[in-house]
This record gives structure tokens, C-alpha cells and sequence, in this order.
């Protein structure tokens, strides 16, 4: 028997409203990244109606208009992946001021062929992780930039730049601080929210 | 016999003064590219003084810190050959209103390891094209913001944002319009006084 919001479900039958789809993309590939720690912290965090799932972009090759003719199999599937989703969170590190090239790369891939971005309409946030004081706010502007251009409804606040990353986990990649912890709480929610208001009918 | 700014040079002994090596990283990777034939352009409009060559990137595996216990090839031969370049000069597209991805991966894979970046203290300058009518306004933008923070003294006049971009070459990929080459010029002269200003000893 399973259970949501208290109400009775059967097995064989789809929940009446299923936790919205939001595809995670991560802006560091590096293994102990406090980027994919955040990842799964938030996951713990979000509210039912949210479900949150890390989309790995390590894998899509450098983005060249000239590969559409025939487009890396990487590139399809991540295109898939993101056209069925109903929202998209990022949460990146800084790299130079601006956001990761691995990143930047992703959403380009996403945008194209003209016409058919994966990304349009999808509702969206952005969370910055640095182990710095200014918490990737370069980086984070340069992000929410593009996602404008990308014509995806944008969580205006609470803004998220998270510095001293490096004290935020504990060895388990746990969140240690309370305040952080009832910070990305409020964050969550607030985008579960902004989800609900601009992503149209629940599926 | 080789002769040089009308001077004869013994063809063992290197030139008096040879031209500065400009490495020139060119942000799209299509082959019909705008940019590319920018940076043909460009090479043909130089000073003297100034010896432009395109470095490539599209080669570059993503970022990512975890390979630096052993680096990809690609990415030593990146970084000595941006070591050993006098200056950097960046020919971009817009993506998303910002620089694509695969460009900022080729700065992130440069500016590694720390207090290693291949990049430091290099002149660069920024030149924009886009086929839209706001000459990649954005990418040029976050190109620079990057750049500062490398500790590259960055040509702060003439900006170059060129738009229309299709209307600018012929089909033999020569520039059509008279005063798109006379500003070329312009720039590309500014940009060799600005290496001689900012570049210290002439090998």
C-alpha cells in the first residue's frame, strides 16, 4: 500500500498529483564536489510535490551546429531528458567568474537545433556553492542571464550564493550548519512554489 | 635570404625583432564559422609586428579537477602553448546570450592548476560576431568579466561588437564592407600597440 499526503494509493495507479520532475543540473564534475553535496541536500529538504533528479552533463560533447545532422546519442538523451521535465534547478561552482564551461555547454546543447530548445518554459533557480566569500555571485549572474534568454521563468528570490562551501558538510556530506540548513529549506520551498505558479497544469 | 621590416636577416639568426605570437581562440566550432573567418581576416590585417594563430579547443575534455592527477594530453598541449604565447586574442559568437561553453572550458582548462594559469598577465582583447544585430553584446560582456579576473591586461578600446555577421564575408570567406575593414584595422593596430604597452620584453 503507499501513501501521499496522507491519502491512499494504489499500487498499480499513477499518485493524483506526482511530485513535479525537476531535472538537477550540476555544475562541477568533480567526484567530492560540494555542488552534488548541495544536490542531495536539497533533495532531502524539497517539499512532496517536488522531485528533484541530479542530470548528468559530463558526457555531452562540446556543442558544434555542424553535429546536428547527425547528433551525438548523449545529446538526444539529454534533450529528452530535459523536455520531460517540468522544471530545471542548476547549482554551480565558479570557475573565473563566470559559470563552468561543462555547464555553459549543457545549456547550449539543451537551446538547439533554433526552435526546438529543451529548456523553454521550464520554471527555474539558481543556487551558487563556492568555497569563497562571494559565493559564486559571477558565476550566477552569467547563469541567470542565460536562462532569461532561454525564456524560463526565473525564481527571483530568495537569491542563493552560498560561500565557505567547504565548511558547509561534514565528512558523510551532511549539512553541519542549522542556519544553512533552514536557509536552503526556505529556498526550496519557495521554488516549489514559484514551480507551481508558472509551470502550467500538473501532470 | 630573408628580409624583415625591409632589413636583411641571416636565415640562421632569429629576426631582430620578431613578431609577437598571438594565440587566437576562436569560441565556435563550426566549420562555415563567422568567427573563423574573423580571425582569417584579422591575421591578413595585423601589423607586422604581430603574428596571429589559431590555437584550437575543440579537443578539450570538460574541466574537471579530478584529472589533474594525470591530465589529458589535450590539455598540457593547451596550456604550453597558451605559456608560450605573448598574447591572447578572443574572436566569440554568443550562445544564450553568453560565451558558449566549449570557449569558458578552454579558459577553465587554461587557468589550471592553481597559481598555474597558463593565461596570467597575457594582453588579450575581445572581439565579438554574431549574425544578430547586437554583436554578441552578452557573450563579449562575460568574455571580459573572465578575463580580468585572469590577470590579463584586456584592451579597453576599441570594444568590437560586429554584428550582421552574414552580410560581412563573401563567399570566399574575404570582408565585403569597406568600413568593417578599415575598423578591423583600427582594432587590430590598437591591439598591437596595447601588447607592446602591456607585454614587457620583446623576446
Amino acid at each position: 500500500m503507499r501513501y501521499y499526503a496522507g491519502q491512499e494509493i494504489d499500487a498499480g495507479a499513477e499518485a493524483v498529483t506526482a511530485p513535479r520532475d525537476v531535472a538537477v543540473i550540476v555544475g562541477s564534475l568533480r567526484q567530492g564536489s560540494f555542488n552534488r553535496r548541495m544536490a542531495q541536500a536539497l533533495a532531502g529538504l524539497a517539499p512532496i510535490g517536488l522531485g528533484l533528479e541530479i542530470v548528468e552533463i559530463g558526457e555531452l560533447a562540446h556543442y558544434n551546429p555542424d553535429l546536428e545532422t547527425t547528433p551525438p546519442a548523449p545529446w538526444l538523451a539529454f534533450r529528452e531528458r530535459i523536455t520531460r521535465a517540468e522544471a530545471a534547478l542548476f547549482i554551480t561552482p565558479e570557475y573565473n567568474r563566470s559559470m563552468p564551461g561543462v555547464l555553459k555547454n549543457a545549456i547550449d546543447v539543451g537551446s538547439r537545433p533554433a526552435g526546438r530548445s529543451a529548456w523553454s518554459g521550464k520554471p527555474t533557480a539558481v543556487i551558487s556553492v563556492s568555497p569563497g566569500a562571494m559565493g559564486g555571485f559571477g558565476a550566477n549572474q552569467h547563469l541567470r542571464q542565460a536562462l532569461g534568454a532561454l525564456n524560463m521563468p526565473l525564481l527571483p528570490h530568495p537569491e542563493a550564493y552560498l560561500g565557505g562551501a567547504a565548511r558547509l558538510f561534514d565528512e558523510r556530506g551532511e549539512l553541519t550548519d542549522e542556519s544553512t540548513r533552514q536557509f536552503l529549506s526556505t529556498f526550496i520551498t519557495a521554488f516549489s512554489a514559484w514551480v507551481e505558479l508558472t509551470a502550467g497544469t500538473r501532470r
